[in-house]
Formats: structure tokens, sequence, C-alpha cells
């Protein structure tokens, strides 16, 4: 294979100008790369247009035009028609082209995609990404990718515009999978965040004192430093989505299920996020987690003084 | 109140000199103060003996010789005994002492031993630790304190001479309350490290390269880089007893139920934590629990290729 | 509508003779009815074809030749495959037909089934079953039925033929919701049951004496009646199949989720069941729970004294 | 020895005439025994006194009266205060004299009673009970019995005029052992009933026809029975306390621990319980659970339609 992808020289399609996809295109655009793009709303795109992006009526439309095509969208169902559906990208990709999906998505999704590409010359690349809307606008996303090696190595300048820390993980899935590890660190630790807050405030501590003791120790995380201080402010905007989180742990539970595993942490995890959102706060921040954990105990924890 | 606590004027006393008691102590004399120590099994304090320090028959009579009498032993029952027993630190301690409680032990335990020590003119101060063998021996510990300013205050050449993240929390029992906190956030951390390196490892991951990505962004904790590569090496030496982190987890959730607090995160924690002690893991370090988390799925950890 | 189900003018169809249905279309065919019989390994159907049933080499065969169809077969794919397939039930009836799926089943799909045969001119009822193997066997099953009134009512003289209570509880989907309520209170029932035996045991206690104290009580349930003493017996036997309980669990959380449900117990009892599984214990009875939450806790039940 | 109980001859002591005790001593009292009796709240006692029981102005006076003492008072605490302190019934127990403690409290306790009362040559019986109100009033309890046969045995006529299952369990604490069996069962399957009726609830199903298919299989179970009509009604009145209930728990996994179990079911009742206790309905009955678990699902359980 001799896969060239560089700025000028390389077409991207990019398919999903949210939150996210709508920093990661831009910074390859800054890189050079001229792009196509698609996105359910239109309107989420026009800044990109106006910087000089194409619009492409379809995903399949945007593969026409592409030698690269990213997604990153919701859900797996939506991955799902983006990629494989009438109207995706595959249908639009002449052998050669490249997809790499950016979408928190099902592993085995990841392996279905690339197993259906390579049948028609097709290459696919799955690259699940950490880091949220901040670490997408610096350019500064952990990217962790499956596929390939060569293809996933051509796809260096790529990465580099998006990126800071970039491991190829394995296999087609393995970034995946590799993400799911991500998620369900994090899961339980925001159940012990939230816990260890609530029993510090009604035991009279005051909180900012208390993160001086234990969060440069033995306990400290990323969770703590980064959420920590907002769920003390009572700001639950996102960040990362309740319900997006709950999507991640039904992946990671699905794919645990196959493998035989069983994660009583995980499980208890998801049920709370579930309470989470059906208490009306699935479009908040993961931290959101106080607040319910809050009213098992029967704490307002806005309302506290 | 005039505490006027320095090294060569200060005669300090020592209970309980074991893993992190030794350590801790031996900074101090390193600093100057002049030791009496005691501790259940003579021979733990043999080595300090031979550095100059004075052997006290009781912790009765170590507070007798002593202007600021230090304890650091195992359980609740320990610090009551070694403080308020027949042979307890109060009883040989004159008006003007202060106790020093380092144990991690139960908050309400050490607002009883401060009324107590009251009633004599004595001063008590709750000071739990976090960081570990490590931060003891590097003086590098976080020192959680609860007790009244001045005396927190006038502690402080001790404090420097053992730690390094110095806070005072509040009144007694605030240091014990904040160290609760402290381990609430580490319970469930320790499950999500756990369970997601079972599924990265089930699902066919290399758990190194895994590290690559997902330790740096937001699934980041301490518990993931000092724990995280001595579970893949398969090393469970303590660090820290699966014991005395029950111990601790047992307190918390009863402060929390006096409180009126439902923590069904760390409730899990401590029945899969019940789980590795019966299966024999109890004198090994809190990674452990994978131990007992690889079992329930039916994986050999250490067997695993 | 002018539905006349009787046995000697009615054609029956049965997908699946395993444990269940084998039973099941016995008892029909005891009651007078014609019967076309198929099962994925035809030997499972041996006996009821010597006494008297036809075969049909394809679900659709057997719709072809029956005016019900009956099926209970194992997992919601094999419910779609032998109703919807290609060489499925649908495809070989004719307007006026009855499709009876008895499998415990997806709601949804149930629904789905329902709907598509409709433009058929077909009726779909799902009839989901509890009692047992003992209760396929005496004829004496709880059968929860959803669908139309109508049909339901036409098929009295099945019903009356497989089981002892009988009730219609709503449209199509509705059977399979009942008899998921009734597995969610099995599930975490089961958990109260082992954790208490496993309580009793290492309490010292004779646990048939225990149940002679708590079994007619408050604490009194058939899961205790009917699997207690198996347990007591160390007798792992199915009964129902612990695989078979994983997925109607695992179909139980699914339509919670999707209803914005948080279930926190039905959540744990899942993942204990995955453990079971995950040990080898798969295809034992559900009181092979028993099994898993001993070896959690270092207990050899099988080997106690 | 030779303890000889009947009616007529015994003098009988009570201690505690609340929701159970005032029932239980007047079985007795119409069976033929004179009663002295204590309360806290004397008030509650008025009707026994009038009914022709002598009062007695502390557990010791009582017990200076009597031959056989009971005791069914609320918390271990009451039970250590009205057994084995200063004015409690041990004080003023001549030898010969028997402690029956029928609340439901520590195995371990109940031991330390019996050790201590055998010094003076008293004899000491744990017999808690199950059944409820109901089963009080109509001398219809289950009685689990710890203690020396003979002494139980003895004591016959006293069982059968409050209890229709009287059952022998072991030595002192094999009582409270099985009522902590008891309570262990029916503390999970309490949260299959909830999550059961709340996904039945949400599901679109008609409840009461739901009961219908559910409560006669193996789905079965007293609390069903029982508590759950009262539940559809909206009927939160105890019955047993939510608070009595978390005591209980709290016994039962304390327990545990000390024996080495691990109980992660029993543990997740507890943390649902404090949360049911924690928003105000510690004293409805143990069926309040469901207005928790609705809450989490952001079900108003109350008000739905
Ligand atoms: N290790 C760690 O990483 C950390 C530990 N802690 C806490 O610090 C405490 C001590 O831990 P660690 O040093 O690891 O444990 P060790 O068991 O090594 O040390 C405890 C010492 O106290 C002595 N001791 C215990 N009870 C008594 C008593 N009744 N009278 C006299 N001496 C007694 C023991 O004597 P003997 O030699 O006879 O056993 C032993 O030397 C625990 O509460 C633990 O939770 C806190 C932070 C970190
Ligand atoms: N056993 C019990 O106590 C109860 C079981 N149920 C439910 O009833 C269902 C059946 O259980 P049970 O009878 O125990 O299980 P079995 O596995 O014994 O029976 C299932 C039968 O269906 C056949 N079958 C499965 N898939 C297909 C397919 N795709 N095409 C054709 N035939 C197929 C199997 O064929 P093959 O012989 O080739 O495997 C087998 O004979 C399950 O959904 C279970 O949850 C409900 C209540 C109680
Ligand atoms: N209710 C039920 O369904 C069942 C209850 N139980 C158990 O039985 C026990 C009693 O329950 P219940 O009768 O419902 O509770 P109540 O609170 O109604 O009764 C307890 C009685 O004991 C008295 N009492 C409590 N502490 C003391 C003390 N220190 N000194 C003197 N008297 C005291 C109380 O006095 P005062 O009037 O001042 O409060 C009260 O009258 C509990 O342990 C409970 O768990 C067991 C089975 C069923």
């Amino acid at each position: 294979m001799s896969l060239n992808i560089a700025p000028g020289k390389t077409n991207i399609g990019w398919i999903g100008t949210g939150v996210m996809g709508h920093s990661m295109v831009g910074h390859l655009m800054k890189a050079g790369f001229k792009a196509t793009v698609y996105n359910r709303s239109k309107d989420k795109a026009a800044e990109l247009l106006k910087a000089g992006a194409a619009w492409g009526d379809t995903p399949k439309a945007v593969a026409e035009k592409s030698d690269v095509v990213f997604a990153i969208v919701g859900f797996p169902k939506d991955v799902r028609e983006v990629f494989l559906g009438d109207q995706g990208a595959l249908a639009g990709a002449k052998a050669g082209t490249v997809l790499v999906d950016m979408t928190t998505s099902e592993p085995s999704l990841a392996v279905e995609i690339a197993d259906t590409a390579k049948k028609k010359g097709v290459h696919s690349v799955d690259a699940p990404v950490s880091g949220g809307d901040v670490g997408a606008k610096n350019a500064a996303l952990s990217i962790m990718i499956g596929g390939d090696k060569d293809v996933v190595d051509a796809l260096k300048p790529c990465w580099e515009a998006m990126g800071k820390t970039i491991v190829h993980q394995g296999p087609a899935g393995a970034g995946q999978h590799t993400k799911m590890v991500n998620q369900i660190l994090i899961s339980t630790t925001m159940i012990g965040l939230c816990e260890a807050l609530l029993y510090g405030y009604k035991s009279g501590l005051d909180l900012e004192t208390v993160f001086k003791s234990v969060s440069t120790g033995a306990a400290g995380s990323k969770s703590l430093d980064n959420l920590g201080p907002r769920i003390l402010a009572g700001n639950f905007d996102p960040g990362f989505y309740v319900e997006h989180f709950i999507k991640d742990m039904g992946i990671a539970l699905a794919e645990a299920k196959k493998m035989g595993l069983s994660l009583p942490g995980l499980a208890l995890a998801e049920q709370l996020y579930l309470s989470v959102q059906a208490k009306g706060w699935g479009r908040n921040g993961t931290h959101a987690l106080m607040l319910a954990l809050a009213e098992m105990s029967g704490v307002d924890w806005k309302g506290r003084k």
C-alpha cells in the first residue's frame, strides 16, 4: 500500500460538526487539509463553511469527494448510518479511501465496518478520543486507535493536527476497547468523588480546605481536579453529557457480558447515572451525579448553605 | 496558652513503631527531638532505641516523660487503649501535655479523647495521614489535622518534620473526617481500576499500551499511576493493607449512617474488599482487589499469559 | 372475527420441543389437537412424532399446515428467526392464522411480530410462562398473555390444556412485560436466599432447623421453598438455566433503561449471575448463585461439612 | 435443674410494652401468668395495669419480683441497659431466674448476657420473633430460640401463649442469628418487589392484574402477598418500621463482617433503606422502600394516576 496523506494533497471528509467535530476538523483545515463536511443540522457547520469547507449533502456525497473520511457523531446507530447506510460514506468510497470513526462506539461495530470496507478495498480505522471539548479545542486530545498499522501510520499528519497523545492500540476495534477502559475507570471514580464530597459536607468540613489535603495524595484524580471545583460551585454544565456517558457504560457492559465478565461497580454506576437522567439531568455534565446522590440522602446540594 | 514546641526543648513520646510510625518518629528524632517510644512488640523499636530513643514500658510511662505524645497504632480499639486505657497516655499526662493521634480512626473517638483530655487540662489533636509507607519514609505525608488552632500551630515543627501537605481542617475529629473523605475517594476508584484492567485484558489489549492512552487524560488517577503497574506485574505486596482499608471503610460507613447518608458505592467497595480478605489476601496491598474481581469472572489473574 | 379453536378441528403447529415445549405440546395433543412440530435438533421431537405428531421441515412448513403456531425456543434471536425469518412461521402463514410465542423474549419484539403479522392478516400473541419444567409437565403453568382480547379468548382451549393460571395482561408485549416483572421479583430474592443461607451456615446454625423458623413467616417465598432444600443438598441441576435467567435479566434491564428506570438491585443480580456463568455454571439451575456467592466469601459450599 | 414454669405459679416480668410487647405480655396474662411490667414511657403500659399487671419502677425492680423476665425493647443499646445496666434486670435477679430477650438484637450481646448471667446462676435465653404486630396480636409469632435446652423447654407454656412456630435453634445467640437469616431473606426480596412494581407500572401494565399472574408461581413471596397490595394502595403505614429494619441489617452486616462474609446484596439493601430514612420515611413500614426507589427513577409513586 502506498497511502500518502498530507496537507495540500489529501482531501478530507468530515461527518458530524458538533461540540467535538467542529473543533477537530477546524484543526485539520488549519493544518492545510481541504475539507468537505456534512452534519445532520447544517447550521452547525456554518462557521466551517465560511472558513472554506465544502458541503456534502450526504455522507456518501462527502466520501465521493474525499480520500479520508472522518466521523464523530452521537450513538452507535448514527455510526452505522453514516458509514454503512444507503447514503453512508462506504457507499461513496472508492478503493483506497480511508474511513476513520472517532465517535465513542461499539468495538464490534468497528470490526464490522472494517470487514465490510475491506471487501471494497476501503480501509477503516476506529479512533475514539478523550480530553473533552477543551482537548478538542486545544488539539490536545488523547486518540486511541484501532486498525492496520500502515494505515494508522499514514494518518499521522491528521492525528497530530488534533491530538497530543496518539497511540495505536491494535487491530480494528482496539481503539474502541481502549476507550471503554477509559470510561470504566471514570465511572466508579465519579461515584467515589460524589460520595466523598457528600460525606465531607455532612460532616461539617470546609470542602475547599479538604481539597488541599486530599487532591495531591493517593486519592488524587483528574476527576477530582477538574470536576470537584465545579461540583462545589454548583455548576453542572457539560463538559461531557450524562446521556453520552450512559451510552458508553452501556457499550462497555454489553461487551463485558459477551466476554464473560462480571463488573458490579460499572453496573452500579450505570444505574446511578440512569437515575441522574431520570431526574432530568441527562444533558448536564457527568458530575451531575452529585445531584442524584445528594437527593438519595435527602440533601439539596444546590440549596445547601 | 504558651505552648512552645521545639527540638532540643520538647520531649516527644511515640506509641506504635510499625510501618508508618517507625519512619515518622525517626524524622522527629533527626529533627532534634528527644523521644521516648513504646510499641506492643518491642523488637520493632530496636532500631530507634539504637538511634537514641528511650523506652517507655507503657503508653502511660511514655506520657510521664513527654510533653507531646504521638500515636499511630492499628485499629480504633488500639487507639482507645493507648490513650484512654488504665495504662494509657492520658493516665500519665500532666496538664499542658499534648496528645496527637495519627492513626486512621473514628472521628467520634477523636472527639471523645479531646473532651476527656480537656478535663485534665490536656490538649488532644487528631492528625491522620496519607501518603503510605513511601510518604512516611520521605517525610512527604499529607497530614489532616483536627483540633484547637493554637495547639495545631504550636506543633508546626513536628508536622514539618514528617509531612509536606499540612492542613488544619477544623476542630477535634475534623482530621479523621478528612481522612474518611480521602478513603471514600480511593475505594470506588479502586473498583474502576480493577474492572477496567480486567476489561482491557479480556478484550485482548496490551495493558501497558493502554496506560499510555488513558493515564494522562480524564481517567487519570494516583491509583492508576501507583498501583496499575504493580497489578500488571502481579505484585500484590502492601503498600497499604487490605485489612486496614476495610477498617477505614467500616468507619466511614458507620459515620455516614449516623449522618443519614446513603453511600451505595462505598458499601459495594467494602463488600468486595471483604471478599478479598475472605479469600486470604487481607495482608496484601489494596490493589489485591484485582485478584478477587478476576476470580468473580473466572480469570486467573496471576496465571494469565 | 370468527376464530373457532377446538380440539379435533384446529391444526396446531409447534416450534421448539425442548425442556418446556416438549411437555406443552404433549398436553395439546392429549387434549385432542393434531400437531405438526419442528425443532432445531430433530431427535428431541422423536417421542412426539411417535405419539402421532407430524414433522415440518421448517417453521414455515409448519405454519403452512397449521391454524395456530406456537413456539417456545431459546433467545430473542431465535424468536426472530422462527417467526420473521425467511423460513419463519409468518412466511408460511395465511390470513387468519394465529402465532403464539411462549418464549420469554423481548416485549418490543412481541410488538414487532404482532405489527408485521397484522399486515398479512395474521394474529400474534405473546404468552410467556412461569412454573418451570415441573409446571410444564403437570400442565400447571402460569401463562401471561399479551394480544387482542378476542384472539386470546379464542385460544382458551389451548391455554387450559397447558396451564392453571391464565391471565390476559393487555395488548401485544404485555405478556412479556409481565414475565419481566416475574423475573425481577425472583432475581434479588435469589440473592437474599443465598446470602441468608451463607450467613446461617457460617454462624453455625443447622439450616434445616432454620427453615422451620423462617419459611412460613414474613421471609417465606417460593424460591426458599423450592430451591432452599436443593441448595442444602448441594444439588444444582436445572430447573431453570442460569443462562436463560441472564437472558431475562438482560431483557428487563434493557427495557427498564428505555423506560428511564434505575434498578440497582436487578443490575447487581445480573452481574452476580454473570459471575456464576463465568465460573462455568451457566447450564446449572439459578440456585447455583449459591456457589458463586460462597466463593466470594472463601466458602467451598459443596465441600462444607 | 428443676425449672417448673406454669401459669398461677410462675411470676412473669415484662420490659417493653410497645407495639409488640404490649400484645405479647397480654397473652401471657390471659394464660394465667401474674405479671410485673416496666416501660420507658409508663402510659404505654396503662391498659396492662388496668388488666391487672403490677408496675416495676425499673427493670431491676421487675426482676426482684419475677421468676422469668422477658424484654422486647428497641435497639441493642436498650437491651444492654435493661439487662446489664445498673438498674437492669440482672442486677435484681436471684439465682435460678430466667431472662428472655425477645428484641431483635445482636447475637454477640445475647452471648454476653448469657455468660454474665451464668456467673450469678441466672439463666438467659434469646428469643426474637417474626410475624409482626399482627402475629403478636394473634399469638401467631414465629419464635426463634437460643439457649440451654432444658431452660428453653421449661419455657414452653410461655412460648405457646405467644407463638405458633416455636423452634429451639441452638445455644445462646442462635435465636438472634436465625432472626438475622430471616431479615437477610427479606431485605433483597423487598428490593425485587419494589423494582418489579416500578417496572410493571412504567411498562403500562395493570398491577393488580399482574399480581394474578405472578403471586402464586415461582416469584411468589410473603412480601409480595402482604406488602404488594399496600404499595399499590399507597399505604405506607407500619407494620415493621424502616428504622428497626435498618437496625437489623446493620447487625447482620456487622456479624457477617466478623465471620468473613461478603454480602453485596444485603449491603445494597441497607444503603437503599438509609435513603428511605434520609428522605424522612424512617417511621413508615419497610415497604416505603418503594417511595425511595421511585424517586430515584423520577417517579412520583403516590401521585401516579
Ligand atoms: N501503611 C500505610 O500506607 C498507611 C497507614 N495508615 C494507618 O496508620 C495506622 C498504622 O498503619 P501501619 O503502620 O501500616 O500498621 P502496622 O501494623 O505496621 O503498625 C501499627 C503499630 O502499632 C502497634 N500497635 C497496634 N496496636 C497497639 C496497641 N494496642 N498497643 C501498642 N502498640 C500497638 C503495632 O504493634 P505490633 O508491632 O505489636 O503489631 C505496630 O507496631 C493504621 O491505622 C493505618 O490505617 C495511614 C496512612 C497510610
Ligand atoms: N425451563 C424453565 O424452567 C422455563 C423456561 N422458560 C423459557 O422458555 C424458553 C425455552 O426454555 P427451555 O425449554 O428450558 O430451553 P431448551 O433449550 O430446553 O428448549 C429450547 C428449544 O428450542 C429449540 N430452538 C432454539 N432455537 C431455535 C431455532 N432458532 N430454531 C429452531 N428451534 C430452536 C431448541 O432446539 P435444540 O434442541 O436444537 O437446542 C430447543 O429444543 C426459554 O426462553 C426460557 O427462558 C420459561 C419458563 C420456565
Ligand atoms: N413491629 C414488628 O413488626 C416487629 C418488631 N420486632 C422487633 O421488636 C422490637 C420492638 O419493636 P416494636 O414493639 O415494634 O417497637 P416499639 O418502639 O413500639 O416498642 C419498644 C418498646 O420498648 C420500650 N423501650 C425501648 N427502649 C427501652 C429502654 N431502654 N428501657 C425501657 N423501655 C424501653 C419502648 O418504650 P417507649 O414507649 O418509651 O418508646 C417501647 O415501648 C424491635 O427490636 C423490633 O426490631 C420484631 C419482629 C416484628
